[in-house]
């Protein structure tokens, strides 16, 4: 018995452990300070009206043996892949129903995508970068190569010309830093991968905080992104989805590798590995993309939107270094007075009560910033940026 | 870019696609037959009342920020791995909740559980089989060696002393034979799994179906399976989840292999690339194991253990070899008048208007075998057997 010794090459994540610990610790030495958290990645509004209205509606259907469902299709109820198929086109892009697969999140698909890859590919991606896309090919035995991105590149790293890479990893708008490539940056991604016969793992789970004119929203608006890009989205940030479970991948029907179609090599990973989102969460998930739904969840994302604004304006006045917040929930800033990660999460814990995420966590590049998140309540957000002002106000 | 070629070694999974394309000719030639199915493995009663009435509950909670609920444990909820360790607890196997690992559906954590195991072990598993077994291996790249399962041995082959093998599947009460393993049988697994070194993966998904005394219901029954098994259950047939997914893995604390235990290794895979199961379908899932939720699921399971008990009683009087239908939804039968499988699907589709799966299609060893499954309705499985008898009638 040959267990996959590729296990013992992963790190420990300690990163939301140790904040975890800290915190706890710090609870019970002062026990009298309310600490607000600003480090998850969670949402906290709830499913608005139309997805609750649906679901409700979808279980009674459960409950009646004419309305049953068994197993639906793997790939998704047609319903839902016509759905999110609208949803491209009323930004722009065309897509086939056929080319959406439902999943259960993009974190599974991300990591479960690589099944379709052989263990000898290059891995590229950014620094500091989304704890799982290594670690997925850590486990698969893969070699990870890391592009730098950094204050001078705002964190938006670009091709190198003499970088080999096989599978390069994207999330715009980005966890941890907020940033997001304008279609120039991902147009030179998309020419650097089809000049390699790379393909590209597009992590958009993000899109739905962009506002500004001129940032895609799809890699599939940059031309050419049809033949190298995989698309991962997911319902978590767009409607408050994190405990209810739906994403999907787009993978477009002329994107092939090896005489192998993506897509077909997809569906067989899919038919022999997964059984389809329950029924009840794909209704939830079609009410999203009604006119009502479409209104209530961006409802909600301006209220995550608010807590940025909240956040940045107060950087801006402190004359911190920021990037993200304005098309992300995530706003990465550079630790104050020269501190390190741990240094600065320390500080901020101990002086304000305020809890948020050492940027070296999420890799080396990450020292020396810190990671906010705008999912808090307005209340909390505005308490915890008070503290800040007071902590670092001159 | 290096595809992962073994997906090349897939073969097409015909069998279903096969049987529907059939049928749909027949249909189309002669739409007067009322064509009735009892091929497929999916279930047709509706969700019972105490698992509906939690959704609708849970439903609530997730639309109202005060009890809404965000990213949940990868590993289930502990109310839910609670409520599972009690009907373990209830048929006299004592496992932990620590133990159990909720996931969506027994089909993606028996495929998903591949992760943890290197791609050179040598893989048992018995033919006929349910085809995932084996290509979730293949896909691999994993060597796959088959056990006989033969009317000789009632379908429930026993390990033979000089054949290697690091994983062992064993489904019982199995699909597709519905054949169920004593006691006895199981224990010669276990001490050859544990010679061996070797794990079994052992599923479990029909355990709800066994009535028989002295038939395990678990492998963890068995002396000595904590050191080398690990269960997949679901609730897809004891409660209807099919289109609601969820499922559970139990893994002992002293499982391991290579110095690695398979519990951590689980969790690792699972924090990894899967983000838990939805909160709506955790707390239906709570609710079929209260007293209220046993009672309603344990009636539908009467329903289709009534099914099979016409269709065995059926194939008694006709005099046609079976084995199944007692403690299992399947009855897998040899076909009359040493017709081959297809040759016996032809003729019943044709001659009766009925649909079932030759044997074939599950294996070598499952030609001049037929598949039968109790999860039609009452009614239709009726005269289904009425149609059955007169076709083969005397």
């Amino acid at each position: 018995m040959q267990i996959n010794e590729n296990f013992k090459d992963l790190g420990e994540n300690y990163l939301f452990t140790a904040v975890a610990k800290k915190v706890a610790a710090f609870q019970q030495e002062r026990p009298e300070v309310k600490i607000i958290k600003l480090g998850i990645g969670d949402v906290t509004q709830p499913l608005c009206p139309a997805v609750v209205s649906a679901m409700e509606g979808a279980v009674r259907e459960m409950g009646e043996a004419a309305t049953f469902h068994g197993y639906g299709p793997e790939q998704g109820y047609p319903f839902l892949r016509a759905a999110i198929a609208r949803y491209y086109a009323s930004h722009g892009v065309e897509i086939d129903p056929d080319e959406v697969y439902v999943g259960d999140g993009a974190k599974s698909d991300i990591g479960n995508i690589l099944d379709l890859f052989g263990p000898d590919n290059a891995v590229l991606m950014p620094d500091p970068v989304y704890p799982v896309y290594a670690d997925t090919n850590v486990m698969a035995g893969r070699r990870v190569i890391y592009a730098n991105a950094c204050e001078e590149n705002g964190f938006l790293p670009l091709p190198e010309k003499d970088e080999q890479a096989d599978i390069i990893y994207i999330c715009s708008p980005n966890n941890p830093t907020g940033a997001a490539y304008d279609a120039g940056g991902l147009k030179l991604w998309v020419d650097y991968a089809l000049e390699r016969d790379a393909v590209i793992i597009y992590d958009a789970a993000y899109e739905s905080f962009i506002r500004s004119g001129g940032l895609p929203r799809s890699i599939f608006e940059i031309p050419g992104a049809r033949s190298c890009a995989l698309e991962f989205c997911s319902l978590s940030k767009k409607a408050g989805f994190t405990g209810t479970r739906c994403g999907y991948t787009v993978i477009p029907k002329e994107l092939s590798r090896g005489g192998m179609s993506l897509g077909k090599m997809w569906v067989r990973r899919q038919t022999t590995k997964f059984n389809g989102v329950a029924y009840v969460v794909q209704r939830g998930a079609e009410a999203v993309f009604t006119p009502e739904g479409e209104r209530q969840t961006a409802a909600a994302i301006d209220v995550y939107r608010g807590n940025a604004k909240v956040i940045t304006d107060a950087l801006t006045e402190l004359g911190v270094w920021y990037t993200g917040g304005e098309n992300s929930p995530y706003v990465w800033l550079k630790c104050p007075d020269g501190l390190d990660s741990w240094g600065f999460f320390d500080r901020l814990l101990r002086e304000a009560g305020v809890v948020g995420t050492p940027g070296v966590g999420f890799g080396r590049n990450g020292e020396g910033f810190f990671r906010l998140t705008a999912f808090g309540s307005p209340a909390a957000t505005a308490e915890a940026v008070e503290r800040l002002k007071k902590l670092l106000g001159k």
